[in-house]
């Protein structure tokens, strides 16, 4: 079902001190920086592997990843396992009684269709699902 | 200095009931399971890509993962990094003046070499290097 870790989502307060950080501290290669407004985020992409660590600075204290810096602190925010085929793989996570935040895929980073799974239903996971964009696949 | 993404540790209350969700709900094939005394949990390893789901129960209240699970609650624990040559990257990391948990490797899971960073090191990321053995390089 799920052919990788895509990425891990960091939440961050100061997206450009971690991205040095990354970089000095662990020799990894900024990927792709983008403002992703549908998830009220500014992420990075470092290479890792075939997954990268996604450094997410949010927009607003109002938005999940400005509620989740509040309520927890900076650290590990999500998981994302890449998928081939979304539709299917939410079709089939749907059938098997898997609570789902996004019942339908929604725009991601680099022109992913992406859904999140709900925690409740990977003991306090949260966790994304991502179908690359053709270019990224 | 990162291979990969070699695991994704997650806090868990029930060992079977975790692994039975992934299996099911996810289609993940359980690769190994072990009782770590070292780190103070039992573990299991799920198959994704070229990495792997590490869920961890604590073996007692007082073990870090135990004291987590009071802390915060069930869901993602730490993130594991693959290197080739353990000491070398614990050098370097520690030339760089990155704060280090384990100066020195100890024994991880599988046969398994490893250290852990310090969380404040990353933002808040609890990291984990892992040289794996020879069999499961």
């Amino acid at each position: 079902m799920f052919a990788r870790v895509d990425h891990i989502g960091v939440a961050v307060e100061d997206l450009d001190a971690a991205l040095q950080a990354y970089e000095r501290d662990y020799a990894m290669a900024l990927a792709h920086r983008e403002t992703v407004v549908e998830q009220g985020v500014e992420a990075a992409l470092l290479d890792v592997g075939e997954s990268h660590v996604e450094l997410l600075r949010p927009l607003d204290d109002a938005s999940p990843v400005g509620r989740f810096l509040a309520r927890r602190g900076p650290g590990l925010h999500h998981v994302a396992y890449q998928v081939a085929d979304i539709d299917d793989v939410l079709a089939r996570l749907s059938a098997g009684g898997v609570r789902l935040i996004d019942a339908r895929p929604r725009p991601g980073i680099r022109g992913s269709r992406v859904a999140f799974v709900h925690p409740s239903a990977t003991g306090g996971v949260l966790t994304e699902i991502v179908q690359p964009s053709e270019v990224h696949a």
